[in-house]
């Protein structure tokens, strides 16, 4: 099996995605927080990049069917249920609801991966149940990192190293560079990832506004075995 | 100091270039093989992305004064004089010299680079000497690394690793995400980078077609102390 990582979406070539399976990861937090609402019973996640196109989808609904959630610069948009803490969709909020979910990088490199064969969502709390569809559904795979403003992210890279360090335990990989850098930088903290955050600069941005049990949250690896898919622009399980 | 790195000249944005100063990394083999002219006494260097502009260029100079240098695939272009292999890059063959030399990732970088305060070219074989000067000039700094088409690679990385390292032992330095992992990944295989490549996709495939040689020489830190700087479209010291 072949694992191709992208660092962010910037710069994902449509054509490369062809007959592999795409893994969309945005650690800290939209697809930790996406993978809880759905463990939690919420129906599907409509993500969206604009604020303003979650607010015209929502009034297309009935008010007890969805949720508006999302964030910016880390906090609640103006209007909207929830931002986007995992703590915020529990089974009494989000079970049975739609969530219109506007995020920026999330939503752009889910679009990005959709060229894909499945576009799965994946945090570190559900990376080894991902990592068991990929290797049963043996086709190559591409792990594309959300990363921040077209950055690497350490938080999105110890997602990639895990999944791929899962993989290559069990069947014949070959790796690219940056699948390869994400597993040296998973071994090193695998034992213990929040120490990882120490450099981070997200993690560090979150923990300043008073985010820090998210961090510890999104950096549970194993939380949930469930595995979202992207498809016709919604996420389910 | 602040120390930010690319992985990629794709994502570079010239307003966050304001009042640093850049390093242009492409370890394998462009800006190895620059440094080495550079130190074997050519007077320049004239990065160009196209074949035929290279070509366009020297025909505007006397034939003693110049050299065309560059490669695609890997191997010499087609009526030019020289690849892209520091060994070919002699004092005998480049003292006082013109090189236009056609490379696409590295003269892209140099051209993203030129916002900033000085763009300096750097390569695991002037490591320390880049080093030095960054923190006698004492702005922040942004290393750009090449990669290829778009990608993270890991020849790139050690050598960011390498001056992050370097520096931050030095003087008190806040770095971000990438800078940081790379700095993971030089502490690694600092005893051994050639090691390193065993993993690295572009260094294999140089392997493949026989330069093999040509990666232990750019994998030597600091063979020269050279500071070359790009301004107005020319590499000089």
């Amino acid at each position: 099996m072949n694992i191709i990582t992208y660092d962010t979406y910037f710069c994902v070539k449509s054509n490369e995605l062809n007959n592999r399976n795409a893994v969309v990861i945005d650690t800290l937090r939209a697809t930790s927080t996406i993978i809880t609402a759905l463990s939690n019973g919420c129906r599907e996640v409509v993500p969206v990049e604009e604020v303003e196109s979650a607010r015209a989808m929502s009034k297309e609904m009935y008010t007890n069917q969805y949720l508006l959630g999302g964030e910016r610069g880390g906090v609640l948009i103006d209007g909207f249920n929830l931002a986007n803490s995992p703590f915020e969709y529990t089974k009494e909020v989000v079970s049975g609801k739609t969530i219109i979910m506007s995020t920026t990088n999330g939503t752009r490199a889910l679009k990005k991966a959709a060229a894909a064969h499945k576009t799965i969502v994946c945090g570190l709390i559900n990376a080894t149940a991902v990592a068991d569809y990929l290797i049963k559904d043996n086709l190559d795979v591409a792990i594309i990192c959300a990363g921040t403003e077209g950055k690497y992210t350490i938080e999105d890279s110890l997602t990639a190293g895990m999944l791929t360090s899962v993989i290559s335990k069990r069947v014949e990989t070959s790796i690219d560079d940056m699948s390869y850098v994400s597993e040296v930088l998973y071994d090193k903290y695998k034992d213990d990832l929040y120490k990882a955050m120490d450099k981070c600069v997200h993690a560090n941005f979150l923990k300043s506004i008073g985010f820090d049990e998210d961090i510890k949250y999104c950096l549970s690896p194993d939380r949930y075995d469930i595995v979202p898919f992207y498809e016709k622009g919604v996420i389910k399980i």
